[in-house]
């Protein structure tokens, strides 16, 4: 059961999204004294068959598109027109028999209606709408989307038609736009957020209190979908969910088709769960970290209590101004501290922190930008370096924190043989470690505590909501509510 | 709760599968005079990413491979050495971090272990490794899957690495003797197949059981898919799950990200549900009509029995040497007598078959091959043809069954507004209508009953076991057990 269901959706979001890119895009051109003349175009994503066959994948719009239009349903084009600031939605064409097989054929003033655009014609009209609507003199200008991905490396394919060379193109403007739009969320975004928020907190909770020892990892997965759309109305993951235990939690980016959230586990074991649902495009991204028997042992509080201390430090923290970067050293140093006060570790944490041994322990970056897509765009704009040092360069992110940014907040803790055993064998490093001790933490795994923050004007505030302490989660696994009562 | 859970998989059937396809291409080489030296080679499927993003599609491995080869890992190439009959994987040589984010970097001896293949190299050593075990004279010679997808239109594409060019290569002798290698299944596939008609049929039957006007379509989805994943271990489906009620149950394949099963539905109505999970690559395709309220009227049984009494006779008459194309007609009159009978239909039924007016309930065809595709191949080899006509030119086979097939039976009865109305108003059919009874059925949706059925010596086995009749519907979905007690 659930004390939620899915919220309408505002498709003012859309429309707002797309004023605010208008107003950048027109202040950057007449800043630079261009015309406002143009079409900004964007190509919507493509339904894709597998391989050769007829089985067709489910459609997931592209994240920029559905940013600016929240379109659904596949093969769209959409543009803007900069000097008249009017939306225009391009439609496929449907054969007759689509109303056979796929569905009704709806009028162009259906998508005008629901999607609150200006204009909506059929894409093999775009060349003539093109030309009809623009006002500047010579070829009709389109602004394209190119630009780099900074976490996939990828570039985002511009839009592109037969035809499309009879127009003069412009491939660099568009991308940092748009890809900084999308960094500071709308307050309608944000309640789309805070709903995928709910719906996960709530399924990870759901999950937390089903879970026994002797399950399969992959059933824990299909709880919290399972409650996520049945619930929630949440058809897409944020990503594929990583439901690791035992040793698995030390493997970061677990529950892929090769390591399929498949083990049995046992009494005594921790499990990391990173599942976050999706609704209407805008994700959510939480993990929690518990022992599937509902007790913490002495050890786990040690490892877990470790990174909810860096956890709750870092949101303490968070607030317009403050750097990423400096965060995720934050982080670092109470873990550090904490895996030396257990006795893990032994010397000196300013020295740790030189030779970088907190990435030992959490390799991946602190947090990252979440929306539209998990690691959202925006990370590494012109002007902001990746640090190069173990750890710090797995950020996603370098930048000051701004009002409205969403940004996850992760830190880690784990015990990888690949990263501990050469760190142990290092000359400068092999100092810093407690063999003893940590011969008992060798198969531990790792904890990973993940929640979504937005940041407010004088601070910042956790979208997620579900027990972290260990009696909280001791309390909920034991059937206690959550929140709990007075 | 089930009574079922995952069974082991035997790896035995992929190099059971390599045995079939081995036999067939030595014997269709010999007859050819040709040599028997020279490799078949297959690429696995890719991981992909989803647009300019590092969000990962969750893979399923590319069909053909999965056949002949199990792997449930992307980016593998497999061979197999026509002359020794050895079977080869070249697998990914992965970076070293991939320890650290992804998992454990298993040795070639895992993999030859875990896939009994007889040999594992790397995919960098493909070109040395089929230069070693060349045995012929000149260029090795690589046998690539090319050809046509009959129900895609598309075509498969074959193997590529750099360097192929230093090999000859054959592009049209391996598609058609693989395709047909995959039509009859073994007893091991056989097993896979059940066990996604165990699970498929017990989550269907767990819908039944929830349904309440006011639902969602979507949270029957959801239910299914959780009950698979759950307690059959079935994280794949065979396709997206159509889930249909009132008049989009007259849409064939309704589901889709445009009509993504989003309905409220309400008392009275019919819900029409085809889903099917996917168990090690097998999978199952099983569709169930009934009332949501869980009581049939009697415009509602009229449809349904008419459709049930089609699908049943199907069944009575399939075995080997009967023609597919004979049983989807058989399936058009029994429906279109059954309409007669109800007062829908008025005439001589031949003469109805005669203007194809099956079709316009029915445009579908009656039923295909499945098995690792939904849509499984070798439904149009080399001399048999498409039909030309309504609805049967729809068929995905035109074949004559034999022992082995696996092909499913889903008529159908709907009342599709782009075709009713038109064969209404049609010169030569319009007489066979009676406009006041049909009237009646102006949103009536439809009806679909599919089961998956295994060709066998002298007939036929259903191994979908979900309740047909609508007194067995009715006593399950009133919380009856099923199978019933005696
Ligand atoms: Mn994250
Ligand atoms: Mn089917």
């Amino acid at each position: 059961m659930s004390s939620l269901s899915p919220p309408p959706i505002p498709m003012e979001l859309h429309a707002g999204n797309r004023k605010k890119l208008l107003e950048s895009i027109r202040r950057q051109l007449s800043s630079s004294n261009r015309s406002l003349d143009g079409f900004v175009l964007l190509q919507g994503g493509e339904e894709k068959n597998r391989y050769c066959t007829d089985h067709t994948e489910l459609f997931r719009q592209e994240s920029y598109f559905a940013y600016l239009f929240g379109v659904r349903e596949p093969d769209f084009y959409g543009a803007i027109d900069i000097g008249s600031g009017k939306s225009i939605l391009f439609i496929p064409r449907l054969p007759d028999d689509y109303a056979v097989w796929l569905g009704e054929i709806k009028p162009l003033s259906h998508f005008k209606e629901t999607y609150m655009v200006d204009m909506v014609f059929y894409v093999d009209e775009i060349i003539q709408v093109f030309n009809e609507q623009f006002k500047g003199s010579g070829k009709p200008l389109l602004y394209l989307l190119h630009g780099l991905n900074t976490d996939s490396s990828n570039f985002s394919k511009p839009a592109s038609f037969e035809g499309i060379d009879k127009f003069e193109t412009d491939l660099t403007t568009l991308h940092p736009i748009l890809a900084e739009c999308r960094v500071i969320k709308s307050s309608l975004e944000l309640q789309l957020i805070q709903f995928a928020n709910d719906i996960s907190s709530e399924a990870h909770i759901e999950v937390m209190r089903k879970v026994t020892p002797g399950m399969k990892e992959y059933q824990m997965e299909s709880m919290f979908l399972h409650h996520s759309y049945m619930y929630g109305g949440c058809r897409h993951c944020s990503y594929t969910c990583i439901c690791a235990t035992g040793d698995n939690s030390a493997v970061l980016h677990y529950g892929h088709a090769a390591a399929p959230n498949d083990r049995t586990f046992e009494d005594g074991d921790l499990a990391l769960l990173d599942m976050g649902a999706e609704y209407h495009f805008y994700g959510s991204d939480i993990t929690c970290s518990f022992p599937v028997n509902g007790k913490f042992t002495s050890d786990q509080s040690l490892i877990y209590n470790a990174v909810l201390d860096a956890h709750n430090s870092v949101i303490s923290a968070m607030k317009p101004g403050v750097n990423w970067v400096d965060m995720h050293k934050l982080a670092e140093k109470i873990i550090l501290e904490s895996l030396k006060k257990g006795s893990i570790l032994t010397g000196d944490v300013d020295d740790m922190m030189v030779q970088r041994l907190g990435a030992v322990f959490m390799p991946h970056g602190l947090g990252h930008f979440m929306g539209i897509d998990t690691h959202d765009t925006g990370g590494y704009p012109k002007g902001v370096e990746r640090p190069k040092k173990p750890g710090l360069k797995s950020l996603r992110t370098a930048r000051d924190l701004l009002e409205g940014m969403v940004i996850t907040v992760e830190p880690g803790c784990y015990f990888i043989k690949a990263l501990l055993f050469p760190a142990m064998a290092n000359a400068t490093t092999s100092k810093f470690f407690n063999r003893e001790t940590i011969e008992r933490f060798r198969n531990f795994g790792g904890v990973r505590i993940e929640s979504d923050l937005v940041v407010t004007a004088n601070g910042c505030k956790n979208m997620t909501n579900v027990p972290r302490e260990t009696w909280e989660i001791e309390a909920v696994m034991a059937g206690g509510p959550w929140p709990p009562t007075k």
